[in-house]
């Protein structure tokens, strides 16, 4: 395998769902989100990504045809009976913390993942943020990816560790953001805390930070890229599964997992963040052009060029 | 005035200080401290630092011995009757905040910076964390300065915020934390506020977000630097007078304030500041060899090389 710029399928298993969000910059209603919907939407402006998931009979055709617009392979949106997954959420003064103040699962309760066979040769997946006993089935029928990618919520850290743990033996990448990360594995700093989770079974992960930008250990590989400098925000939801959408899909173009690649992977996993933020839902990622994403990568990466 | 590596002369007027210091690592009792002690000894790695500042008979000679043997010029400390500033404090879990236990003024309560004729020339002048009102009356005692650096605290953005905006006006270079910077300014972004602290008179400020690294804002131009990630901490006092020590003596070594020299006077504090935390007191920055520094510079180096 060259790591030449070829669009390798990206394979992207996670939550579609409704977000109700209130932040301190307004309000959004019913607006569309989940792990899956934010990830492959970033991923798209690099790769080709195959998406799994679920919906309700509310989730429209202009809901499809949001991931359709981005080359988005839906084949794996399985649309059931019953009320999409459903978020309701609000933010604190300054976004330093957020309650949930609803969770109606709906069709995603039983959510049973069954990956399409014309999406099984794909060479990287991501098992975004479900339920690890899921992402465990999702591994069993996957086992020609080169590169597994996962991302998870303290919520399985709490209830479902077991299983966490047996999907963290059978990964290459994991995202983590730092409070997960350290309630993972009960030291308080990051360095400690990766090495730890590395010691689980992942060769490399990426540790978010938010607005302190994002970290990945690996092998004798440590690297930093600070986050997007922003004088506002609107809407932190998703910006985690669009940092890791970003970067798996620009990790998936470039095919490889050299140092150089990673590298250009934390870039665009940061710069696809920062647009996430700056309006609800997935709208800060849904029409941008190159120039946008171009100017916002050499402005980060002037920012922490030494010479 | 060329950028070659000329020893430029570094004047630093702060505290010095004896600290009674508890961490979750232990604790230290009366030993050396003060913003100038922490910035003189950073500064000596590469400057010729000149201090200025006040003792009482209880600092000895030994104590005036560790600024000698760092090559730091001793003239400007004035020995009067009386006890030596002390501060007492605790760290609570994990370092996220701290207690001021005690603040005994001592000879510090009267002190009257009279910079001594033969630090007049001084081309780089720090006013380390010190009562604005003092800070202006350094200012008027070294006019020939090239570059003016000052560092302040949230106290005296509280109690004395006219006097500190005249500081800020005749200065070049201002170091302040995050939080500071944000109760400035009223502004909620590092972002917002850096813009807000350049309009109200400094060429540069400099962010210091403690483990999550340093920015540092300027006429068209912000840098970044992540902290070095530390498995152990033990204590953080003095942190970031370390930081702006380790700074500006990298700064005055350069010379000047071109883009490159204000990368490596970034990375010169926060390396300088990395060890400082590792150790009580002074003791993490007294007897640090090239090996050390180098390695721990180019580990930093690496970690943001893209490429």
């Amino acid at each position: 395998m060259n790591g030449a710029a070829s669009r390798e399928n990206l394979l992207i298993v996670g939550s579609l769902a409704f977000d109700s969000v209130e932040t301190p910059s307004g309000r959004a209603d019913m607006a569309m989100g989940g792990s899956a919907s934010f990830a492959s939407i970033a991923a798209s402006y690099f790769a080709s990504p195959l998406v799994v998931g679920v919906v309700g009979e509310d989730f429209e055709d202009r809901h499809i045809g949001k991931f359709r617009d981005h080359g988005i392979d839906v084949r794996g949106i399985e649309r059931v009976p019953g009320k999409t997954f459903h978020w309701r959420g609000r933010y604190h003064e300054n976004f330093k913390e957020r309650d949930t103040l609803e969770t109606a699962l709906n069709v995603f309760e039983t959510f049973d993942p069954v990956i399409p066979d014309a999406y099984r040769s794909a060479s990287f997946v991501f098992l975004a943020n479900i339920d690890p006993d899921l992402q465990l089935k999702v591994l069993d029928q996957t086992s020609d990816a080169r590169v597994v990618a996962m991302d998870t919520m303290n919520f399985w850290i709490e209830t479902a560790r077991e299983s966490l743990e047996k999907v963290l033996r059978r990964v290459d990448i994991v995202f983590m953001n730092d409070e997960e990360a350290l309630q993972l594995t009960g030291d308080w700093t990051v360095l400690g805390a990766a090495r730890k989770i590395l010691a689980m079974g992942p060769k490399y992960v990426v540790i978010k930070r938010g607005e302190y930008g994002a970290l990945l250990f690996g092998p004798d590989l440590t690297l930093f890229v600070p986050a997007v400098l922003l004088a506002d925000v609107v809407d932190p939801t998703g910006a985690g599964d669009t940092f890791a959408g970003g970067f798996l899909g620009q990790l998936s173009l470039r095919g490889s997992l050299d140092r150089a690649h990673l590298a250009e992977a934390l870039i665009s996993g940061t710069v696809m963040a920062s647009f996430s933020v700056e309006a609800f839902s997935v709208d800060g990622i849904c029409s941008l052009g190159a120039e946008k994403l171009n100017s916002r990568r050499s402005g980060l990466e002037d920012m922490i060029r030494l010479r």
